[in-house]
């Protein structure tokens, strides 16, 4: 003991990093190593993720579900309504919202507001007061978008009759949906449910989804994986920048848009639409992220996340391995900036299908193909940067349609991997709009959060108890 | 002596290398100066720059030009044809060609096959042959786009019936004008004229031109600089990538193009013609940047370069100081990727006026902007930082409305100092497509070049000789 304290110490120091502090002060030579306990030291997490590691029916069935992933063929095929798309919804008062399950009681407002505005809508109540009395009554049911395939960006709220994007994945014939991007400010999905709201989804509805229909029909499909890759070379990341890939499917739609015998004035108020939306392609790069997860879905013993939502309240996560069982935690802050006007005490929790870009690989996860948008959620584009290579460290490999500039062409990193986020303690970054915490006043700023991790040890746990 | 070579020694070299290895082989410790004597070892050029340096009058105008060039606030305001927007045009048998002033004789393929594709454009002759008598006969008169404002690329041929776009700098009310992009494959721009391309030219003077004009007339004046530096943030450099511009251009031109009472049938070609190039751009990018290095030039003792065009045999530069007077040498070879069965002794020397856009710090200024274009030209996205980097040590300053992502946005390089070109024997770098040789074959490549240095040692001396 003595001789080595009297040698010249190098120290490195796992844990508390005030050791390591005191070490110094008192002229030592430490590295403080920054590390934490796998599981966020949850014992019976730290044991199920000790079962799982290399275990090797975990590492097939991770290797099949993002072979899956990777081979999915996301491509644009029709415009239908939720009613017509959706057989659940033709028969029963059903509206789908952004999410895990959730009750009318616990829903956060911009939820509440967004289904209030959907109820008027449908007509299936004339005022707020019936149209929350028809709700109470039980008179109307909720699902998360998620339960039928769909995803929806903020309250993410579907009615019967809302148009939707028939997204089918070619290589295994099943579809995926999602709502229209509505534009900015007064919009369904912070919560806004006045006239002007309401007509506008009446006009989607009447003559925009119609004429995109139309479009589709002189287009043919329309791939999307190619589309967004292309995007991912342009600056955006495909969540919360979509400016390049609305470009983009905007230089596609138009010729046949022209071509399909439509009167000129609705030619233009569609055009003006979409010209008027950078965000316009969103809800198609998640109805492709969606098909693209969907894929990997329910390949046992699988830890590949395949779904990540947020319903205002609760994040939830669902894995491959587990099918349809939801793992929840409350959201996790979000870090960003705010509009004018605008703080933290008025931000609602973490919100939206949207991270199913960040699930799919992009997002969050391409942030560094999009630089530009530091300045939007705050950082720089170093951040961007070392927020896709992290991603790295939790996921099951790389996907080679979606490549970054900025990392050499490097794939991005895509399928995460429950057992790595619980492991490495690195938690999925997540790209995200931050909405009013009351209904209807909107967008109030954008930032960066990441999926809490109590949802990733309950699914670890779960998954450990299947083998 | 003696003393001196007892120690262990550490030499630092400058000049040939070969005497740095030998050191090193015998085990020395050497560092290899990069260094070259300024003006590639020429006497009277260094002479002349050692009078320039730090001289305050150059100093005082090349601060007051960059300043023009700053504040130049190009708008495109109209469509016009050549003989409308210059009047020269309008009363002689005059055809404009990109670079400096060439002689018939002298000109390349492409140069040539491009001018007969005008004049037989024109109606002034039916066939090849009697075009080229008419020519021979001197019934044709041949002057560079700059000498009227203009720049075209490639080839850069303007006769009287073309159409330009006129764009005003809206700070000194000078314009400045660009033809139109035809797009890719057999266009006049490479020296292609059969009949495809005269019928396409045909159709953008009797339709394509008069739509824009009409569509600009809706719309009113269209202020580029912000087109340009969004761009910037999404993959393009404007010279030789424009989707993102184009893209951007699109969704401003279309909803006004559908307000201008247009026959269906040529709403649809002009928008099939517009999204199915993604250069299209490109001829209003050279215009803008001709309008804001115009605005710079014609300061008294400015070293700031305002031109740098090239006409397939010599590349010819401009400086703010010494007014109209070309600065020539042969142009640089293109280092590239080839198109599948072209290689370099298929090309044509580096061609075209679109060297505007360097000049006006975009283009290969630009290139950390554009990281995806490397693989276009050849290269790593770290070799197009390093470019970007490099052309700080040859600018008089950073253009804050042009900033870099991929740089922390950082603002371009720009204002080529003729001085620090020569001082520092770091030439300017051009981002550039390959013509082949002969007249008509096209693109076969694209890649970098540098402005070739004996130019601007020539412009020093005759900056040298005013003071």
């Amino acid at each position: 003991m003595n001789k080595l304290f009297n040698q010249p110490l190098k120290v490195v120091n796992a844990g508390l990093s005030s050791f390591a502090e005191n070490l110094t002060l008192a002229g030592g030579d430490v590295i403080g190593l920054n590390w934490q306990p796998p599981a966020l030291g949850d014992i019976d997490g730290g044991l199920a993720l000790a079962s799982l590691i290399r275990h090797p029916l975990v590492e097939q069935a991770n290797a099949y579900a993002f072979q899956k992933y990777l081979s999915a063929q996301p491509v644009l095929v029709d415009v239908m309504s939720a009613a017509e798309a959706i057989d659940a919804m033709a028969r029963r008062k059903l509206i789908l919202h952004a999410g895990p399950p959730i009750a009318w009681t616990a829903m956060c407002g911009p939820v509440k507001g967004a289904i209030i505005g959907a109820i008027l809508f449908e007509g299936w109540a004339a005022t707020h007061e019936a149209a929350e009395r028809l709700v109470l009554d039980g008179g109307v049911e909720f699902e998360p978008c998620h339960h039928y395939g769909a995803v929806g960006p903020m309250a993410g709220i579907i009615s019967p009759s809302m148009p939707l994007w028939v997204i089918e994945n070619k290589t295994n014939g099943r579809r995926a949906y999602s709502n229209f991007n509505e534009g900015l400010g007064k919009v369904l999905r912070f919560g806004a449910n006045n006239d002007e709201v309401l007509q506008r989804l009446h006009w989607m509805k009447q003559e925009l989804a119609p004429a995109l229909k139309a479009t589709l029909k002189v287009l043919g499909e329309v791939e999307l994986k190619p589309m967004m890759a292309q995007a991912l070379h342009m600056g955006d990341e495909v969540h919360n920048r979509n400016a390049a890939a609305t470009g983009l499917l905007i230089k596609r739609l138009l010729p046949a848009l022209l071509a399909c015998g439509l009167p000129l004035e609705t030619v233009q108020r569609v055009t003006a639409f979409i010209v008027g939306n950078d965000h316009f392609f969103l809800n198609l790069s998640m109805a492709a992220c969606k098909a693209m997860t969907d894929a990997a879905h329910n390949v046992p013993f699988s830890s590949m996340v395949t779904v990540m939502a947020r319903n205002g309240v609760n994040f939830g996560i669902r894995m491959s391995g587990t099918g349809d069982q939801w793992f929840q935690a409350p959201a996790n802050p979000v870090e960003g900036l705010f509009f004018p006007g605008y703080g933290v005490e008025d931000a609602a929790a973490d919100l939206g299908d949207s991270a199913i870009t960040e699930t799919a690989g992009v997002g969050g996860f391409a942030m560094a193909s999009s630089p530009a948008i530091v300045k939007f959620v705050g950082g720089t584009p170093a951040d961007a940067t070392a927020n896709s290579r992290r991603m790295q460290a939790i996921t099951i490999g790389g996907n080679p349609a979606f490549t970054l500039p900025p990392l050499n062409f490097a794939p991005t990193a895509a399928g995460i991997d429950a057992r790595k986020v619980v492991d490495r303690s690195i938690l999925p970054v997540i790209n995200t709009g931050i909405a009013h915490k009351q209904a209807g006043v909107g967008q109030i700023g954008a930032g960066i959060t990441t999926a809490p991790m109590a949802g990733f040890i309950e699914a670890i746990r779960a998954l450990a108890e299947h083998i």
